[in-house]
């Protein structure tokens, strides 16, 4: 068994995709980040003001999905067919993170769901972070994908 | 109490640090991917060789530190002294990477060293994808910072 | 009616445009930098030389075009098939700057050659700003587009 | 009469700031866009909702600031320490956009406001081309500068 | 005879491959860095271990392809299929850096494959700088090229 | 002896300068492409005019060195003081090019003046590579350092 990211000499190498058919291809990402419930509250009602925490979290993780094959070092450059967010309040002051990305190409959007997640998350933890230095980001996984040869994912 | 990446129109800003002295600051975060016990062994036994996956993603957590103001909307732009990673074997089929980062300046730089974790760890994420897509990354957290007015922080 | 960019949550997301099919679509933007005779007559006899104010302009804008999905939250990362530039002397110590841009994709380049007029014409003020810094940049705004679903569009 | 930016040979140059001393610079830079009723009606009503708009305008002038010294050439990178925005309804169906930057650096922050303004009102016209392709961006220009050898300016 | 890269004003262009179709190209590219004897030994001692210069080296070689678009100003945007680098050790205290980048699309990768090998010689040479300051970087030179209307190169 | 990059589980690190202070750095490198006769009087003789080959490298080679810290993966991000390019016509149908880059700070510039030249070389390629593929990149070396703990360094 082999790691399809390095190459014979053991070296990285960003995988050979030439061959693949373009596809449509979908994939879901979801992260939570917990705090206190000073901090918690405080988003809360920001929120039901303008909301300008978790809108800017949202764009950082638009934003953030782009910038995927700039900072993982064997990611492909892709041409992302759309990125679309959703915010939830979750039990135990706790916000949870799902980031949608979609493609029609020659590999997956995994990777680019997951950062934007992180990214996202980082984001409102930059923005807190003032009143509350203990916050914690957690289960950053994938929960769906669909299409590519791979075939399709969903988290059980 | 206000949110201090706030103005008072309620808009998001970057905070104006240029009133605070240059002073020398540190911080250290940490975060942990965990996955099944193949792809686990599969890293391990690679690290026994050359270790391209953890090093891969050492290099990416670095690089990544040093796009966090880039990335996070309100972060200040910095210039980094150091930044310096660790990665430890933990129970559990897991991998645990320490990401720390000084700076001589008026602002702190817990941000960085949270950044260069999350893009470490999904540097491994991307490198072991094809062996096991149920990963999850937990627990990024800051460990410690020192330095500036708001006080030095330890994690217990 | 409903803004494209948003959500059914009014939160703001890069639109969906993976049903949309491959076309060839070319957009044209200008706007214009007003100085004092001075700044103008400068750049003019600057040009007479070797021009390396406008054509740092130009390059710049080339350059700038090319980021427009870095800088603008909700653009497509786009395969651009082409950028040119041209500047005009026009009355009222004036440039005007052109910019014309083509993709074979699923979605418009207008904000393309409009960011690499904003970054052109930035440019020009950069350079001239030890001169003049009363400088207006004036009028940017999209001369045609052709290709699309939307239709052409011609400014009149 | 030479132009600072270009050295003895006529080629552009990044201008040497090594010998200037570090104080506190500020600068204010503004812009407008116009639109049609119908697309100044639907950003007002989205304003009063949750306002995506203005605020994905805010966020991106902020980070567009940030990236001034990779747009344009001769542009000093710049450790900013704080960038802040306004955005007003005038009349006419437009909006003007303030942004607001400081430093403690050797040289100004013209550019990074006027960038900020350009890039934030280029995301207004992105949000709203599916309503109305003839916004026009107008008047960006300085309104204010403090501190640094060449002095003060205010616009009158 | 006119230069591809300039328009008919003279003034540089991004070259329009609207009209081409996307076929399968592939190009390598090489280059050398020569040091002192105990630099070179250094690094071979190292490899020997865990090579961490020439793999920074690779890894670094492999993200700066990708970012040759956002450094040589007249080059296309490109979604690159593969990156695959190989290091040899050759006579005279010397490393031979090989970079070969494959794409569908309307353009070759030439540029891509010569950045990535210029990026990743920098890098050994940044690691290595403070045992040796006088090392030097040679021929770097297209070795191949397939595909593309300009037919295939291979250098003798 | 050991490598300044690496710590001590020879991983890479950013080298720790933050006990270093601000001092007045300069550095200057060089590098030479060499081409055919063709491609050589193509570009001297398009020099005479307006000289866009020449002058888009130069401002490629000064926005490149602005890159250094994202390309080169453990250089530090540094605010530049100057970049400064010559071009010179040497024997053997070559341009030699010279960039020297200032800075006030707590590392030397070696690296900023040594990518720059490789960027703005490599632009001399992609503009000319039409005409002449066997382009040759040579001798990318530093040629002289000021300033910093390591003491004065000049090519002999």
């Amino acid at each position: 068994m082999q790691l399809t990211h390095l190459n014979e000499k053991n070296q990285p190498k960003m995988v050979n995709v030439s061959e693949k058919s373009d596809t449509k291809r979908i994939a879901t990402a979801s992260g939570i980040i917990t705090m206190s419930k000073v901090a918690f509250d405080m988003i809360v009602e920001n929120r039901a003001k303008k909301g300008p925490v978790l809108q800017t979290a949202i764009i950082a993780a638009i934003m953030g999905a782009k910038q995927t094959s700039n900072l993982i070092p064997m990611c492909h450059p892709l041409v992302l067919s759309s990125v679309d967010c959703e915010v939830e309040q979750i039990d135990g002051c706790s916000f949870k993170l799902f980031v949608t990305v979609s493609l029609v190409g020659k590999t997956g959007v995994e990777m680019e769901a997951l950062t934007g997640v992180s990214i996202g998350l980082l984001t409102i933890y930059d923005m807190i972070k003032a009143i509350d230095k203990s916050m914690k980001i957690s289960q950053i996984q994938l929960e769906s994908k669909k299409g590519g040869k791979s075939g399709d994912y969903l988290r059980h």
